[in-house]
């Protein structure tokens, strides 16, 4: 069989075909001792060992959720890989493994394919988690489906347990990628701290867990934006959350975006998403672990204020 | 919250928006006593009893893989699931929760994505298994991503195990699908029962974890076709296959739809999927499960043949 490295450049799925190109992308994706039936049947086998498994499906478009000339192919696989892995950092899990649906035009370059599918396996690693199988097929735009498997040590963290009274806390950097892709929606490239944070999100990987251990009643992650994820919060819980805009540490980069695009920066902190941080509600501030901050509260009521009143500003996200 | 049959008939997805979409499509999907979390949080959580987990993603495309002037959207719903509940029954298993990822156009009928997911959901209903999640998102066209989880009672099927001497089975409609697609790509609407076959397949649920308690020592289903599903045992486990083109009872309706078309209603079987029947290898013929038929053999060597020559006609699906 060829290697990755026999392909012209300009070759695309089509030139190298179904099989060609699933044979060369199973080559990226690494194995590890819980798989007991890898790609390549009609199904994967893995174990599991506690019992249960926590699962979760995200659909990413070309030109909705990615642009292939913002992002290089494997950021768009560093980004479809962390959008997933979070939902079980929010769930208080770690991932374990991964499955990839990839519909895409039959003159995508083979070499993106390889790239995205690079950044995915590499994120994907990064914490322990190993891609198991997927589907290829031909489509008229870049669709990506990914299906992530995790698993919990504890009781897994829902939406629906915050109580007036708890506080709401925050870990991970929030407002950069929103930042990022401003500038970008702009033309520009810097600061380029913002757009690689767009271009590959860092998850506080990990932090779900120690909320979990630490009694977070709470726990989700921020991809539609902070305020909007703060709604679904209080309408699972059956609470109000108020957030307090002064908590924030607003970074250095946000504020030359702000400056510069004449934006309040406070803005991307609050309606921005794609950062994958996490948002949760602990019994009070001395439970939360290393690296959260406080930034509201829960109370009786409904809905989600900032500082006590109606939020003048985008919140979120919404997809239709 | 307002019920489905609340919607006006020509509402769109953009005028219910994902939120009011979601909300209806949850009340389609029923649940288990395995669902530990179902759908509306960062994940679903279900338990797992036997240690694995069995696990396959499969994607159709609008116009590709479905069209909605040829089926109505319940038939789509129901195909849909039959290829993802189909690979699992392909490994000898029972699927047991799946996930849908829905890439939409803004202006899909609301209508058409809440037929879909009832005839999904109710496909998946007919062999206990239980849709726990999912996305959606808008995209140029209509892209459904499912995948599937499930689990053995024994070790599962894989397609490497044929060796020569084995015999080849089969078992479920084959060829009938394709007939089906072929009277409606001339613009026909019978045979019925063809047309039908194509727009809900009939998959022989069950017959694979039959065919691991009776000792198959390879499975496959047949999705793309069968001697290139046939080619696929073959390279898998390492060795040649002879089918025989005689074994095959043709049904009435493809002897009328072969007479109607000018065409050899054996290349329908030979080369046709979609009806998700099950490929598979056994030690002798009097293994067999009942419903199971002798259509070849497994001999020393490489590649497929028929009658012990080579094959003159299409033998399967390729996707780019």
């Amino acid at each position: 069989m060829a290697r990755p490295s026999d392909l012209p450049l300009d070759a695309t799925l089509a030139d190298v075909g179904e099989f060609g190109l699933i044979s060369r992308l199973v080559e990226l994706f690494g194995t590890d001792e819980r798989v007991l039936i890898g790609p390549g049947d009609d199904a994967a086998v893995v174990r599991v060992k506690r019992g249960h498994v926590v699962v979760s499906t995200d659909v990413m478009v070309e030109g909705r959720h990615f642009r292939r000339d913002w992002a290089s192919a494997e950021d768009v696989g560093h980004r479809a890989a962390a959008q997933n892995l979070s939902d079980i950092n929010a769930m208080g899990g770690s991932a374990t493994h991964l499955t990839i649906g990839l519909a895409a035009p039959a003159d995508l370059p083979a070499s993106w394919a390889l790239g995205f599918a690079r950044g995915f396996a590499a994120e994907c690693e990064s914490v322990g988690a190993t891609v198991i199988g997927g589907d290829l097929t031909r489509a008229a735009e870049v669709v990506v489906a990914v299906t992530v498997l995790g698993e919990c040590t504890q009781a897994p963290l829902v939406r629906s347990g915050a109580r007036p009274g708890d506080v709401l806390a925050l870990t991970g950097r929030q407002g950069w990628a929103a930042g990022g892709l401003a500038v970008l929606g702009r033309g520009f490239r810097s600061p380029r701290a913002l757009v690689e944070a767009y271009r590959r999100p860092q998850p506080p990987y990990g932090a779900g867990r120690e909320a979990a251990e630490a009694g977070a009643t709470s726990l989700i992650d921020i991809s539609d934006g902070l305020l909007a994820e703060a709604g679904h919060l209080a309408t699972a819980s059956g609470v109000a959350i108020d957030v307090r805009s002064g908590a924030f540490d607003l970074p250095e980069p946000l504020l030359a975006v702000g400056a510069a695009l004449g934006a309040d920066p406070l803005q991307f902190v609050l309606g921005g998403g794609d950062d994958h941080a996490l948002l949760g509600t602990f019994p009070d501030a001395a439970s939360l672990p290393e690296g959260w901050l406080v930034i509201g509260e829960v109370r009786e009521g409904s809905g989600v204020t900032v500082d006590g009143g109606e939020h003048d500003g985008p919140t979120g996200w919404t997809h239709f």
